[in-house]
């Protein structure tokens, strides 16, 4: 089955490139922190990051201490930016789909995963290989679209006031799994949803204890800062996950 | 702070009594075999039942083969039928309210809790008693209402097309966890959210390992004989969790 690699998309990737640029965008915001809060210390740490874009993730695992870095991507030209911009003597980065975790050799302490897993269909076939590659007690964090956010399958997506402000979101098909193709910069942008209770399973299944879960929503200080992020009290944008390889 | 104690109020203990007596009723079709799909071998075992209400569930336990039975529920009402209906000389029904569980003695193999918890504020500090009462390796299944449905806090909850069939699910105040007060044949019925972060938390940081989630939706044959359940692809009405006592 053919991976998608939508971020090689010129007009993806040029439209993404800007959008994380934005001053206050959702991943400086709540993403990067969350993620951050779960991760252990790294002092000596063999870390691999599954999806590792522009590699400012690894820059960050790299300036925290760990001892060396792999990061992994199926997008050449997020690497090439990953490779210029966030290089480092201990980072090394692997132009691979994460389907193929499998041909990666050594053993990790901590895998790390930031808002890729919901574009693999596989879910279970990655845990799985992820769990092989790490060491006893290593762990594994990752973030991906909430599943109140990977289950939209097209149309209106809020309800809103006559003055345009969100008055909810419109949960349609959440119990219905599988892939969605949506317009995001381009068309037919493939994501996978699965609820809650799938993402337990597959981690559960695979060995992992989940040790903590965050679905992150705004302070009172960020929405004094940037307002529009008050429809977040309708849903999380986010789910992180720290597991555990048992 | 006064524990809730909604069944023993004669409406709402009715009218209760009539939706479960309703063929089809969602409890029926959904919630008890998803709880029934969770449960271990229980021959030999000792199981405390939190809100056991009319002891149905007891009874299941008993004619699964459980050593003992242990029935808590803050109704008395509930309890005289659990008494009068669903009792055996293996069944020991206690009124007391979940929150006050520190109060029993003895050890149990199994805490089972049916659409219960939910009605709880400080699921922490049962979750903590639960794990005092049961073995090492123990285990603790439960169902709940859905987050998606517990965190619907007032308007229409549904949008409907111009047949009055169900499009979506207007999903509100998500991430707003606290105290829900509604109308469930008597005003001011009091349920909590939480979001599916705030849950999986509280099990981990109580030493419970999470092995298994159900969110049931409705197979093929289901939807054949009660259409009704067409909505469920839009939200599931339960979750139901299995964790072991680490």
């Amino acid at each position: 089955m053919a991976k998608q690699n939508i971020y090689d998309n010129e007009i993806f990737f040029e439209n993404y490139r800007k959008l994380r640029k934005n001053a206050g965008n959702a991943n400086d915001v709540f993403e990067i922190p969350a993620l951050l809060s779960l991760l252990p210390d790294l002092c000596g740490k063999k870390v691999l990051d599954l999806g590792c874009g522009f590699g400012e993730h690894c820059r960050l695992l790299a300036d925290m201490g760990a001892a060396s870095i792999t990061g992994i991507d199926i997008s050449e030209k997020m690497l090439d930016i990953a490779r210029r911009e966030n290089s480092s003597p201990k980072t090394e980065y692997i132009n691979m789909p994460m389907e193929e975790l499998n041909r990666l050799d050594g053993e990790y302490d901590l895998a790390v995963s930031s808002l890729a897993l919901h574009y693999v269909e596989d879910l279970d076939g990655v845990v799985k290989n992820i769990r092989s590659l790490l060491t006893d007690g290593g762990l594994f964090v990752f973030s991906q679209e909430n599943p109140i956010c990977t289950s939209y399958s097209g149309g209106d997506r809020w309800t809103r006031d006559e003055n345009g402000s969100k008055l909810y979101l419109n949960l349609k098909d959440y119990s219905v799994e599988g892939m969605r193709s949506t317009q995001w910069f381009v068309d037919n942008v493939q994501k996978y949803h699965r609820m809650f209770s799938t993402i337990v399973n597959i981690l559960a299944q695979n060995g992992f204890v989940i040790e903590k879960m965050i679905e992150p929503v705004p302070t009172k200080e960020i929405l004094e800062k940037f307002p529009k992020y008050e429809d977040l009290r309708h849903k999380p944008d986010f789910l992180l996950v720290r597991a555990k390889k048992q």
